[in-house]
């Protein structure tokens, strides 16, 4: 407990942790206060991911290099998936493919442009590890084609079928969970060196003794659930009353909260000049959420939801997917980046969330 | 006046300028005759978009290296921007659209094919600074989506809603010019490294006095606009009794007239094995196309127009706007070209016009 | 005869041969046993497809440098080409466009995917001349592109006109035939050091004498047009017994089988670290399936089909087409590859198939 009271003190947003029991007080208080109930879930949701991040990395740092990377890339994305879960047990599928969508998207367009801007803001032209760089958009570019494929031939033939929808879904994501399994064991075991600079373990604090690591992994991975399910219960009537449609939310909001942590790691990596360790993480994380979460979840939606889940994504969601990947591809290409790119990356981004913002809820 | 006779006397397609005083006669005699005033009005517009253009860099030269390279950025594509106003105020939105589509595909496909045809003819292989031309790629791919991404987000999905429609093009012009300035920001003043080679004053004639430039400027700006009004006048009757589509006339002829100065620019580049050049000015005008005129043009539909204009483009269009900026990447990614990629470029081009040529006029 | 009984003991493969007899036996026999001829006929195919090539690859070896690539390049697809003759004979043009289009995506796919992966397992990462690598990958960009946009935009604008199709069809066939001609010219006199190493005599048998040569090349002609007649005739009704869509059969099992003796030289040079070979034979196969094969069947219609062919594929296999041909210039940008990268690359090809093999047949 030492340690962690040291860490809260350390590291000013773990304050915000005094909203993890005020939105379960609220929550118990004021059932109905949507907007309030969204607002404060919102804010512990954030400190969470942080301990959640922090602890999965000690846990990784002590159990050694194969066991420790897969733990560290499984559970990379843990508050994504404990938020998706908490929506699929609600049955707000449409949620959960927001998000999966918003995830992809936020972590190549959002992380990577915030990257680029803040590194170049302090650094003229900064460069990185172009091999690495492209072996990784490759892998996104592919898991995300894989992801999506289906949906789109489906679409633009009509075939929206649900049989076909539904088995189609359950045989990719069979494959997509063992393209995962192949993807560990190249880049933990033959190709290595290949992404070597993402393990960002270097200069980073001491790691917390393993006790309390597993410890705090246990309580904080409850805890995000807690407040995950308050979080899905409010948000479809705080958004409207924030004049915000269902896609921007699972899009946009959920996409920042689930991924603040990475995105912190991913910006301090960026202004100390070490953009390897940026860009590994946002291509990694991004390829992991099309190639493990989102095929998970498919899977645990016969088990835990109300209905089951399948991976036909709306149109405009396919073409952002596309569009975010392909761009990181390009982007990434050069191995050099300047504050610009970050701009017209986050301008992107931005243009995605005015359209979500603005689309007429029907068609979303 | 001496300067401007010589300068006429020297280069043979300024004899051209014959046709102004005869398409401003023709249509105070025959306001009827549209396709004779269509003809004379695309003979008049040629020679006064290059003096235009040589006018732009002669004050450009005398106002110092950064107001400079903004003058020249600005007015790079002014030709494009006054045909545009003049059909702006006479409500034909699409042909509008239309050009500004025509302008990015010409300017990727036409200009830079025919420069590494040309190029290609004269000498083996080429080769380019590609890392410049891969950045000027990227801002070009990154503009051109934050163009499309709505009006295929919202076309696919069914929501032609005019008030969505409408809101977001303008927070999307506001955002582009934004970007634009930044890019200005960039280009001209952090990373003029970068863009070098795209000022291509070197081996040029020398600048007219700034006296005589800015005259001709101011002139020869009302003497487009008063052509342009006749050509917007005619166009659409003139291309009926051709048998060509609106959009074929917008995409294509419109497209080819404003450009003619750039392409003589960068055609005499890619002759000189001075790719950069080539490859800069058929870049650059893109992006300034997407990230600047476009824009621009939806504001002023709210001064000067009938009716408001917005930035949704028909789904042809989108598509190839987009085909011909990730070729433009793909292509210009190696930084060497050959002739045969030139006769690729240029027979996706050939086939988007013949597309354009056929298609039955209620789809376009 | 001799030599030709040597290749065949030498080569286990041709053992299949005895399926030729065996398939115009039954199909005189069983006219209606439409299941056992199309397994027979597949069966009898591979084998020929291989002699096939070997053939033409001894004639081409004869005849000098610049007619024998002629050759080698123009014969080297013939055994699709004979298969979609006889397609177009009996009016299966959905099967003919399906096998067009599965041709291009099984070359980009699966024998480059299955390249790197069988290469890869053998040596730890495969570097290739990358410049050459992208020349081509560029080629087939644009080539598959020139192919597709007019289907594209035709379809997206609800433009289903037939006058339109036909006549878009047949000046894309004539441009695209005229482009081929000049990657001739490009890739055997202009420019061949960029294609150097796709010419793979070196280390292969010696080629038979010019008379078994050009004999084989005749009877195992007119064996392929007589084995894809049966095949053709039999599809239909035996891939309804296994369940399988039409588009499926033409997408998937047509080029696998059309396909196989490029496959076989493919992967051989793959596991010879001659990676180079490879993927010069799978992009090189996939751009003449697009500039010639495609355009040569269109024209072909018109005189041997009961109805003449559009280019107007369906928007799935259009999206499939480009999908693929993105991917290939991707993955080969780098110039390296991985076995990982060969897995994604099938897991994408699997995911078509998948998607193919359970769309609902009408909407194929």
């Amino acid at each position: 407990m030492g340690v962690l009271l040291q860490e809260i003190r350390r590291t000013p947003v773990l304050w915000l942790l005094v909203f993890v029991p005020a939105v379960l007080l609220a929550e118990h208080r004021w059932p109905q206060a949507h907007t309030l109930l969204f607002v404060l879930s919102v804010l512990a949701i954030v400190p969470l991911a942080m301990l959640l991040s922090h602890a999965t990395e000690s846990v990784a740092a002590k159990t050694g290099d194969a066991v420790g990377g897969l733990l560290n890339a499984t559970l990379g994305n843990l508050t994504e998936l404990v938020i998706a879960v908490s929506a699929l047990r609600a049955g707000e599928i449409m949620l959960v493919k927001a998000s999966i969508a918003g995830a992809i998207v936020t972590n190549t367009l959002f992380m990577l442009g915030a990257s680029f801007l803040l590194g170049g803001l302090k650094h003229h032209t900064q460069e990185y590890n172009r091999i690495s760089a492209r072996v990784q958009a490759a892998l996104l570019f592919l898991a995300t084609v894989a992801l999506l494929v289906p949906s789109a031939v489906a679409d633009i033939d009509g075939a929206r079928d649900n049989t076909f929808a539904s088995q189609l879904s359950v045989g990719l994501a069979v494959l997509l969970i063992a393209a995962y399994a192949l993807s560990m064991l190249f880049s933990l075991k033959t190709h290595r060196e290949l992404f070597a600079s993402a393990e960002h373990g270097e200069d980073a604090e001491p790691p917390w003794p393993i006790g309390v690591a597993l410890a705090t992994l246990a309580v904080i991975t409850v805890l995000v659930a807690l407040v995950s399910e308050v979080f899905v219960a409010s948000v479809q009537e705080a958004a409207q009353s924030f004049g915000m449609t269902p896609a921007f939310v699972g899009f946009i909001v959920v996409a920042l909260v689930g991924g603040a942590a990475e995105m912190a790691a991913a910006f301090s990596g960026a202004r100390k000049d070490r953009l390897d360790l940026s860009v590994g993480i946002a291509l990694g994380s991004a390829s992991q959420i099309a190639l493990f979460v989102a095929p998970v979840l498919v899977l645990l939606s016969y088990l835990v939801g109300p209905a089951p889940m399948d991976l036909q994504f709306w149109p405009g969601a396919v073409l952002m997917m596309l569009i975010a990947t392909m761009t990181a591809s390009l982007v990434t290409n050069s191995g050099r980046s300047a504050w610009f790119v970050g701009v017209l990356l986050l301008m992107v981004y931005v243009i995605f969330a005015l359209t979500l913002y603005l689309l007429p809820p029907r068609a979303a």
